[in-house]
């Protein structure tokens, strides 16, 4: 890789990316391509970059701001109406063809080798001979998600829904015309448009979509500019935080504390703007209060059962080898998990992963025999 | 002061003491007597201690540790029974006589001059006389309490329950029966005693004590060895967690993630212990979810109606001096607040406070007006 053609592209000197090496900037070599990684944003360069060469550098997504009370949010944020989309909840991927490759990269950077094969099952090759430069940055669902396993969506394993759509080398968003353009030109899945509101009803009418999106479990928005202009913004259900702790208070241990926090802090806020009667206030509370303490009893329960305390996740792979790499992947990003042997089905093979959350079951496992905190 | 015969007491070299002076140990004069107060745990002396001169050196009232399931906390952590003490819910006063004057300690090793005024009020001057070197440990409660007000108390304004007894220069607690002898032969008050119980019954007998505190209004209970060979452990009640919470969200930007999280988990752990019956556990999930999203509502609510948010608490003194040097502690402590002019009552001057919450008032005002997470 010539260091010093990137760091012009980056427009930092090659003596500073030189020093960032093996520090925020870190370099692998497997999966191929060759590539160096963003581990964390730096000289306004986002965390997630990955740099394969030059004419190669795929930005990493930018982090989306999220609205706490909708309707003074989007008056101050916007200008002339908004777009208002689907928040899929699953993890964010960005795919791109390198050296002839197509090839699916995680939020962090890493290339993901099941999102890998995903994106090349899913998306039309066509669309990277007609689009070179093109970064397809979209959200991967389903209930094979072994990051954020979902029942919700209809999907089988894992799909693919488009929400934005870049270029190599650039740091910006296309908008969402193009996003949905592109989807219907290629035949790709994108993620639903609720369509277009001005800004006085808008707020109203994402109370009334989040409400219906949360009966059915589904995450939440992310409101966008029409023309682009400005950066979008995000909105979730009380339903997806309350089931995002669900899934945190299982493995209370192992989580950050502003994970709680902030999930916490959003129902005080949606509660509030939506003046809620009394008898809605208390099921919030009632389904808030049930998020934290329901998974965790069950987990005390589990462990005083003499059960190891694990996440049970899944993958469907078409090749045995996807599944093989991504062990590895798992390996490489610090993951602790144990693979079951792939089971043949229809279409491919069934891994079955057990993540091993030691800080949530060593927590656990000392409580029950005593220890103090 | 003598700083090289101060270390020898201490059991720390001379130099090493110099150099944590204006660091770790910090120097006050104010109020008198002259002091040196370990603002950190270091080298094996508590966090609190205060040295006034090598013969008046309070130590640093100890950490109790909290069980989180009682019944393997106690068989792991006593061996011959134990005593059941009430734990109130105010603020950790150590008070002892230095150089002529009763003085009452802070938890962190400040002369509180309130605290300081109903010491000298409630404790019987011949206590001191007769036992010049005693450490009297103990909680100030009641609802003229400005660090942690409550009205479950018998306390017109703020009490003082014995709940400990130390010397100057011993680290040790002299244990629960020297402590209530004590309290009998000065007429004092301490904390209520429930009785001393079996290992094998003790958590339940702790369960229905907790849970009859918890209807109450009352904090927990201390568990303590009867030898006073082990350290006692705390154990609290469901209702006080959440009040805990309820006080704090109220407040929710100004306090650490840490207070909420510890909190939960708690009850997590309380509930599995207890085995609740569905609607019991519903009924838990409710309170503390309320417990949250209640206070958070009311300040919200609060700050779109352009109020101020702030901690409202008060005083009752019988002295005019001791407002004002109330005043010039809290603002030594880092404490910002607004007092208002003494009030006249009978018995005193009522003192009215706002403790100022910059942080929530800040972050829930930008809120309002639109500014993202």
């Amino acid at each position: 890789m010539n260091l010093r053609a990137v760091a012009e592209r980056l427009d930092i000197s090659v003596e500073r990316l030189e020093r960032m090496l093996g520090r925020v900037v870190r370099s692998s070599d497997w999966p191929e391509p060759q590539q160096l990684r963003f581990d964390k944003a730096v000289s306004g360069i986002e965390a997630g970059t990955v740099i394969f060469d030059e004419n190669d550098i795929v930005y990493g997504y930018p982090k989306i701001r999220r609205a706490m009370m909708l309707a003074p949010a989007i008056k101050r944020h916007f200008s002339d109406g908004v777009l208002i989309e689907e928040k899929m909840n699953g993890h964010n991927v960005r795919v791109a063809s390198v050296k002839g490759k197509t090839i699916a990269l995680t939020r962090g950077g890493f290339i993901c080798p099941y999102s890998t094969e995903v994106a090349n099952d899913q998306i039309p090759p066509e669309l990277f001979k007609d689009n070179p430069d093109i970064v397809l940055c979209g959200e991967m669902v389903g209930p094979k998600n072994p990051y954020v396993p979902k029942e919700v969506y209809p999907a089988e394993s894992m799909d693919f829904y488009l929400f934005d759509v870049s270029r190599k080398g650039k740091r910006d968003i296309e908008g969402s015309s193009k996003t949905h353009a592109l989807a219907d030109e290629y035949e790709m899945r994108s993620v639903h448009l609720f369509g277009e509101f001005g800004l006085d009803e808008a707020a109203e009418e994402i109370k009334e979509i989040i409400k219906d999106l949360g009966r059915r479990g589904r995450e939440g928005v992310v409101i966008k500019d029409p023309a682009n202009l400005k950066s979008p913004i995000k909105y979730t259900s009380s339903e997806s935080n309350c089931r995002d702790l669900e899934f945190a208070f299982r493995h209370y241990n192992d989580y950050g504390q502003d994970f709680f926090f902030s999930r916490v802090v959003r129902e005080g806020f949606q509660a509030t703007e939506w003046s809620e009667a009394e008898a809605q206030f208390e099921e919030r509370c009632l389904r808030l209060g049930k998020s934290m303490l329901g998974p965790m009893r069950e987990t005390v329960e589990a462990k005083i059962a003499g059960e190891l305390i694990v996440q049970e996740v899944e993958i469907k792979v078409k090749d045995l080898k996807t599944a093989a790499d991504f062990e590895e992947h798992f390996r490489r990003m610090g993951v602790r998990a144990i693979f079951d042997s792939p089971q043949a089905c229809p279409g491919g093979y069934l891994v079955k992963i057990k993540r091993l959350v030691m800080s949530t079951n060593d927590k656990t496992e000392s409580v029950i025999k005593g220890q103090l905190w």
